[in-house]
């Protein structure tokens, strides 16, 4: 299975098309449509006031009620749009945002309305490729769940289990501890009263996995097939499994995960490797965690240089933007978690 | 340009073979040879006593010193090998390294022998490889460095500057603050001392790359196609780009990279996106941190599993072993960036 | 650059994203409807009387006229479809139609209707995605044409150089010998009147392609990379490169292209390597035949089996069909000529 | 499964990396010698008189007799060379052999002595890498099978059906009818006579291969897989499913394959299809043929050009070639399509 994105933040569509999706399976449209609307904005006042329906409409590979194998194409058409926002930082890059290497990378030519293929908007096709896969997922056994491990260095409780995250799967804030999560939001709500934003991570698991899934070379790697889809997620700019980069603080007896038997089957005590050694999957959960910059977009001025004169000037992002996105990338995340576990199973 | 590793710790041979290297370069195979020389272990007492004499032998495409186009195949012969030492652990896996999941993955039929394929010996065909990538690289004026950022949490002074990296280059224990790597060293002595193994993390720069190189999409991603690459390296656990892992702990205030103009370039004042926005090279060096977990193999009594009988069994791993693989690493991250580098730039 | 083809013949929409397309192109959009209305049925009664409008949408990847370099979607709507005229087909599957085999790949799952995503119809997409390779191609000198060398036995006259296609571009019937073209007419309009079927060959030639690209080996071969593209196609069952079958009749100093100098460039006297060797362009017109079935869809009787009973029956297929598609698949050849060459080119 | 050949002609060895291969397969190596001695040169007067010993030697990838799952390399090393041979055509290309395409491909930096990387005796390791796909289909009750149909016009007589195959397996010449099989190797001597050389013809067949593997679009197409593969074997020109070339000649109702039941399976009662239709295989064998052009290397003189001066020169080619490589060639098309075979079934 393999997914290709296309379209722009203020043009016609936005859509997905799905190759290699295993036919039969009884598409739950609207688990689909749930999904997307977890991702959706202008719920709260923790995101961006820009509505967006975000209505999937399936334009192939679906037929009465079933996949048939063809590609799967799902379109969400554009709305809710203003532009002329945008017509500011057509010539002056945003700082941190895809505007200037999107620029150098288009010749020029890339469409900079709302961040155009660039924008996080684009996150909304990734999410219904990602409930396809969940779908065929839970057909084999396999769950994904999330949680919000950290905002502007408030950390959430550590995960004893996998399994809690069950219970947070409905959350359009999902985290192990309800006090830590209220920080949280306070901390978001100050960085939007200050026209600035706040970084995060989210610590996700994929349950049920089988072992002997993957390989230690390259381009067939567990960890490496992730990571490839984590990070084409806008804003992650790490990924990390199990102990992750808490591995250069420890000893191999501290970070090592003694074997046992549960029940018949093999098991490790501890998931310090986050169920991936050597590359392939260890049959225990693969969890890992993605760290998130804070939304580049802000509303205090920035430095920024004209690209028609060369001279640097001050900018003033104007538009509606999220004063956090951890909490909206929730779901994609999860999708594109369920994107690589699939691929990883070869599905 | 696409690498293969092919080879087992105790088998004939390992080697590799790269398809795509574009012809015509004169490639200096004492360069190849000094990379893995870098690599080699049984230098000094920080790394395992087994000697690997490591010579390269180029198989195919290269002809009269150039390449020609045609596929490049390098091998290097195996030697001083002790296989008995192994015979113990092959059906009683070792906690965290690959037995387990290779087990599964062969059904049952890998070649246990010092790891076989998973063995971190396979990462000398790697630095040979990237050893091409650099000479490719060279010829466009982009170079790799590399430091030891942290070994057992004694952290290395924080970079100022990445030309900073080239002084360390000829290092076989790179660390800008000569004071922290001789804790680092002292670190690892202990935890040979005891029987144990430290982890750690390096930080990688490569210098020169052009902006404009990749995508926001998955498959062209530059940090995607980055961390595929780096996740192939037996032991890393964790990648981040520019600040990683601490953007969970900022403001987009702090996190944003100001442009600026310097001699009629378009730069950032930091760098704190590590090179890339939105998937795309913007032109300043791409920097990255890489967490490797401590070596699984230690001494010390473990908790495994017989795998023939099911039962739980208390394993003591013989062999000579790395109590620390962090500075021996250092080429095999250089090489892993180079060949990255490579691709995103369509090499 | 690589293309997905999504959608069914009575479904909502069929399409295709083209991903890595060149930023920077202006797209002649009427080029592309050009191309489409080439393909288009309807327009005499030597093609099916079903009428498509086929008319193109560009939902993305297209900004000021431009292409950004980010995924081309282009999406056609369906429409005039007698939907009911497949249900008899569902369970009985047409000879040597993908029916059955589409059956057994999607589980009984597949769209059955017009073919679903099986049709002829679907080299709607093609054709616009190669209208889009052409115009690339343009931009470096190079031109793609093609005739009918063949239908039903008749042969077209031989062609003495690519240069005299140029004059068939506005074709609907492109031969060299309109004589034979005439004959080739009525043997299809006699197949017609039989409620039968004929098939034939198009002779395509790609000019200007610069030698050089290419390679021996799997993946890279010039002669493979289009091969793939075009039997791609439905009803392609043969290609041929130059001489292609012929050479199976020939002697080596026969069928070697002597090397002469023209103006100072390296040319051979005659082609019959169709432009490559050892896989690689050499610098002469890249020169290929595909042979297309007789229409699989005749209105004679024909043998099928019941695939709930797995009882023989006796099947009529009702419907509008094509004759002869030879002539309507011109443009469709040389689309998929126009993408590998995009792919043998690195674009 | 994918392979990756190395090595040239007159190199320090020849080989291929299988990665992918399925685990704890007992690999056969005794037969895998065995296809490679029926490709090997030099065993009567039909072929050159150069030996080529071609003994495999396992670098990687098996142990205690079993496939690992990690890459298996196999290596020839080369014998018998006559390099200086070589040293008249380095700069005066051979009419019709990849020299000068090499040569550009290659910015003139090829290993030119014989051939190279372009060599016929490259298809060594692809029989190797053959001979393994082979034992994997075994295993799955697919067997590949060919025979010679066409040697200068001389035409084998029509196969009535795949199993005739069976019985050529051990033979040197294999073709159906004897009588036809003298006048071929007549032809040849003829041609060798005469300094020449001639083309010919394999019709290979896969039989065993389930239906519903495959799929119409690029990528998955089962004859575009197939050709690509074929195509990739040195001196195909054309590649032909079922009735081939032959359907431009044919009526729908004459090139249909009408469906029927045997022993409660549903076959077809012709295969003029060539047991693919829609790019999925449907049950019935996978039958193809393929043409070969006259070796190019004649002793004739020829003209050339020398690369150094833009000059028109005559050569005359030395050293030792084949009059004819069909008969050669047959054990080479098995391979490719048994590879080809295991790539349409997800092996």
């Amino acid at each position: 299975m393999k997914y290709t994105i296309f379209g722009e933040s203020h043009g016609m569509a936005i859509g997905v098309v799905l190759e290699g999706v295993p036919p039969a399976l009884e598409l739950d449209l609207e688990q689909v449509q749930r999904e997307l609307d977890r991702r959706a904005p202008g719920k709260n006042s923790l995101s961006t006031a820009r509505k967006e329906s975000d209505t999937v409409h399936v334009l192939s590979g679906l037929f009465e009620g079933k996949t048939t194998g063809a590609p799967l194409c799902m379109v969400i058409y554009n709305s809710d749009q203003h532009s002329t926002d945008y017509d500011s930082i057509r010539y002056t890059p945003r700082p941190s945002h895809g505007d200037y290497a999107g620029f150098l990378a288009s010749l020029g030519c890339n469409d900079y309305r709302g961040g155009g293929h660039f924008s996080g908007r684009l996150t909304a096709p990734l999410v219904a490729a990602g409930a396809v896969a969940k779908q065929l997922l839970a057909g084999r056994g396999v769950w994904v769940g999330a949680h919000i491990s950290a905002v502007y260095g408030i950390l959430d409780r550590a995960m004893d289990d996998p399994e809690e995250l069950r219970a947070l799967a409905g959350s359009s804030f999902p985290v192990l501890d309800e006090a830590k999560g209220e920080e949280m939001r306070q901390a978001i709500l100050e960085a939007k009263e200050a026209q600035d934003s706040v970084g995060g991570s989210i610590e996700c698991a994929v349950v049920g996995l089988p072992g002997g899934h993957g390989g230690p070379d390259f381009g067939r790697n567990a960890e490496g097939i992730f990571s490839q889809y984590l990070f084409a997620v806008p804003a992650v700019k790490a990924v990390g499994f199990g102990a992750g980069v808490s591995f250069a603080y420890l000893r191999g007896s501290e970070a090592n995960d003694p074997f046992t038997v549960e029940n018949g089957q093999i098991r490790t005590k501890t998931n310090l490797s986050g169920g991936v050694n050597g590359g392939i999957t260890n049959g225990m959960p693969v969890v890992f965690e993605v760290t998130l910059r804070p939304t580049p977009s802000i509303a205090l001025p920035q430095e920024s240089v004209d690209l028609r004169t060369g001279e640097e000037v001050e900018i003033e992002i104007k538009g509606r933007h999220d004063p956090c996105i951890v909490q909206r990338a929730v779901p994609v995340i999860e999708a594109a978690a369920a994107l690589a576990a699939c691929e990883v199973l070869g599905i």
